[in-house]
């Protein structure tokens, strides 16, 4: 049951749903027109059917292990992430100075989506280059960019970051690495990180990390941290890789999924690194990296919800079991299978739509600098992080339930996926923070980002009217909640009450807003299948709001009643 | 972070909130007065603290696996079992005569509850041995239970069901396995069976196989189907297992969870069986098996919904993470946090106090005979199997995201109830088919069972008005909407229109009796912890069958408008 990356199903989402043609338009992206698009796509998705997909079995049964002191990769990953790196993916949307494609960010977010779709614990080794480009690019000196950015567009050299330490996991402002100043340039870095993501390997030369470490008398917190880029191996005059760094990594972690993706303790030991941004800068920086990133994690979590979904369709088309109403011979004929897959491809859509519309409010931020575009791309990133990857998570558990006692035996793959997918809730701040982050920070305009939305999908719906009044009424209707549910977190005072109801609120905002990507789509094909998906989405799963935004507008006082002594009452 | 029995709770359970007394009040339970049932929990405690739980981390990460053809289980397993037997709990509810206790079902699924939590896959073999004894009792000849309960009941020999064909799964009918009669009053059966838990093992001398398989010119379909009882070994003259008989283990499975319970392949190759029941009477006998086995496998998940969040407010209350905002030094702090530990409690009581019902209603079935309780107890397991497996699923995925990055992480055990509980919602009849039976079997009386179980919500919030007025309110409430819906389901004459609503409907019915157990439960205990989960669980669990409840009334059509052909499209 191969993976087949669904390239029709961008070109009609950029087309229709979420308006890439004002992306294209701008002069920085005139180079993206239909024509190089749809190529670029195509050929994305020969790469990730014919090269990718292939290889994701092996990673889950042969995972990475250490050799030596050096990380082995599983069989094929180096051959995989070689083809990504000719093709130039890792530096699609990278700037053209340095050998990138220069691309939009949403192209970009279709080739994550696809590569994740295929395998993902390989896709993350260039999803991390692609967030350390993004901070040197902003953030490093001009020599840095000249060395780095070439090796690591080029894919030569992988990058990944380094925040995480025992006691500063959520809490980055714990870090404790320490980094001291050599008096010639360079820093000597000491600590110990963990869950580094593809921190060794051997699918390329070199690896280059950005740490976060705390220079002597910083002050304590966040405030104190500066970033640092450390290579493995130090380039030499010529830029080679050259001798070995005072890093190594310690150990693997034995993971519930991602096998194929080295996830590793990497030990500093006074090793060479050098400043990217001012002293004390560290948190500005690794914010450029994380802030795509999490967009990045979200368009994970749609990769796997399409594979799983197109792999348990497959299943379920072949699989033979009890009379059906419809005699349809397969268990598609049954209601309840049919409920199941429908509501993966309904929410996949949704959380699709909502990545790339994300997506292209970066690409017109870039392009344009209006600060709507940056307030929006700012609301829907945490929306597009913790959405996609619950979308994720849901689709790879049904096309378990699709499988039935198949489901869990491994050979299937089916149980794969949701083992793979369920860290992406959890990396790249947990989907708990992603809602604290939209209810706080992202409502710190006083909404406006927020009713701008809510705005578009009255909008949508009043266009909608004559074609589909009973739908847009319904979204209208879903609208009106939400605002009230907006306007209920915009006036609380005390922080905590917006946290207690922050994930049901992020919920329930994505839940209304795959409802206008789902109407744009069907009034762009009403009378056919993308139709009929609107209305199971629109009858199905957005009535999930009222529980959600009900949940939403409680407040936190009851979960303090509790003291989580019940055994001994 | 060891696993703690909820002992106490139970006790709070039977004498509050699903009137064990009545069936202590039968003539048949009168030996199960209050003294006895405390010291039986007690006892039940601390085996599963002391003996069982210790075992749960070596079944997953040492995996049973086939030496010479035998089956050796996990290290410990065979002393964990054995202390299981000689408790004496394999046969709690078997009747005395043959070694039982003889008493109540509702302490048996205490103590399945109890067992699951500490160790789910040791504690699948006595539940598939109860099973047998179930079947046996009801259905096998004189001789047949003179020989093998006494054996089954001590626990010197296992039992197992074998029903699955990789044709026949869920379409039980499709079952192929043939009997032939030897003419002495045995029978020779030749087939292959998957799927057979606890198929083989080294904890006990014999392993006693029920088998589904078809005599010769038997009707095509369940009707065809009779049912025997194959042993591993044939009993000698006195009854002592004797040479092998003619059924061997081809393989295990390679499973997502539950590694220490042998998943088998099982060959049948003219093995000598006894006919069990009448011949073409197999799915009636097998049916006795499989209905007390629902409730089972849904107490299966109670039991790791209670491990999972033990573990995680374990875990929560030791982790340091960030300042919150009542200053406590732990995650436990944490809004979020709350809001995820404080669901899986309040809906791991209300999973466990729709389990213990369930139980009461068969317990007063066996002692009184009366219809209604059979009823009751029939429209109960459904709901029992799919809730108990869902919450058990939900709490286990919340339990890794309390965890953060740990979570993912094999060491902390986190996934591992994730992985364990899995199959839960499938195996004993996915949770979609107990929905399909509830929408359909279980309404065929008109909804005088379901509307019996509405009239009693309604009732228990007319006595909570004075005391707690607003939840008592939202209850009744629910109570309409949820009446509402299931005189939608009884007037669907198109039984697909039921079908395509039945697993929101059976999760909408769940959610609102929970809330009838939680308000007895805090009626019983005004001003406590209790009180406060019951407000937890009405105003932020029991909004969601808005959305249940509407997705179960829109009928089939709109399902089998897709093509599942989108991405051609």
């Amino acid at each position: 049951m191969p993976y087949t990356a669904p390239v029709s199903e961008f070109k009609f989402l950029l087309a229709h749903v979420v308006d890439f043609a004002q992306v294209t338009a701008t002069q920085q992206f005139e180079g993206a027109a239909a024509d190089v698009t749809d190529a670029i796509l195509t050929e994305i998705g020969r790469l990730c059917d014919e090269v990718i997909a292939p290889l994701n079995r092996a990673g889950d049964l042969h995972p990475a292990r250490i050799e030596n002191g050096v990380v082995r990769t599983s069989p094929g990953f180096s051959e995989g992430y070689r083809a990504i790196a000719e093709g130039g993916w890792i530096g699609l949307s990278a700037a053209e100075t340095y050998g990138g494609m220069g691309l939009p960010l949403t192209l970009n977010t279709a080739l994550n989506d696809m590569m994740s779709g295929a395998c993902l614990s390989l896709q993350l080794c260039p999803l991390l280059s692609q967030g350390q480009i993004e901070a040197l690019s902003h953030h490093a000196s001009d020599d840095i960019k000249a060395l780095y950015l070439p090796k690591l567009i080029s894919g030569e050299w992988t990058g990944t970051m380094n925040l995480t330490e025992p006691q500063a996991g959520s809490d980055v402002g714990a870090v404790q690495s320490k980094a001291q100043d050599n008096g010639d340039g360079t820093f000597a870095i000491t600590g110990q990180k963990i869950y580094i993501t593809w921190g060794d390997h051997d699918v390329a030369e070199n690896v280059c990390h950005l740490v976060l470490a705390r220079l002597p008398e910083a002050p304590a917190g966040t405030k104190g941290l500066s970033l640092f880029l450390v290579p493995k191996r130090l380039p030499d005059t010529d830029g080679k890789p050259g001798v070995l760094n005072g890093v190594s990594v310690v150990s693997l972690e034995h993971k519930l999924g991602l096998h194929g993706s080295p996830t590793c303790v990497m030990q500093y030991d006074g090793a060479t690194g050098w400043l990217i941004g001012p002293p004390q800068g560290g948190m500005a920086a690794m914010f450029t990296m994380m802030n795509n990133a999490r967009l990045g994690v979200g368009v994970q979590g749609v990769g796997i919800a399409e594979a799983a979904m197109q792999h348990a369709l497959a299943y379920a088309a072949e699989r033979k079991q009890g009379r059906t109403p419809t005699g349809e011979t397969s268990i598609l004929g049954h209601a309840d299978v049919r409920r199941m897959l429908t509501a993966m491809q309904a929410d996949l859509f949704a959380a699709r739509s909502i990545s790339l519309a994300c997506a292209v409010a970066i690409d017109m931020q870039t392009a344009t600098e209006a600060s709507h575009w940056e307030a929006r791309a700012a609301f829907l990133t945490p929306i597009a992080k913790a959405f996609g990857t619950d979308v994720g998570i849901a689709a790879a558990n049904d096309g378990v339930q699709v499988f039935g006692g198949m489901g869990v035996i491994e050979e299937t793959g089916a149980a794969q996926f949701s083992r793979d997918v369920r860290v992406t809730a959890i990396y790249e701040g947990t989907n708990g923070i992603q809602a604290m982050d939209l209810v706080s920070r992202k409502l710190s305009d006083g909404g406006e980002a927020a009713f701008g939305l809510i705005k578009e999908i009255e909008d949508t719906t009043r266009a909608a009217r004559d074609v589909f009044p009973h739908e847009a009424e319904a979204l209208w209707n879903a609208a009106q909640t939400l605002r009230e549910a907006t306007e209920w977190m915009l006036s609380q005072e005390d922080l905590n009450d917006r946290f207690a109801g922050a994930v049901p609120f992020l919920r329930g905002f994505a839940r209304v807003l795959g409802g206008l990507f789902h109407l744009r789509s069907a009034l762009a094909a009403p009378k056919t299948a993308r139709s009929a998906l609107m209305r199971v989405y629109i009858w199905r799963l957005l009535p999930e709001i009222s529980g959600l935004l009900a949940q939403a507008q409680i407040g936190g006082a009851d979960l303090y009643d509790l003291d989580f002594g019940l055994q001994s009452a």
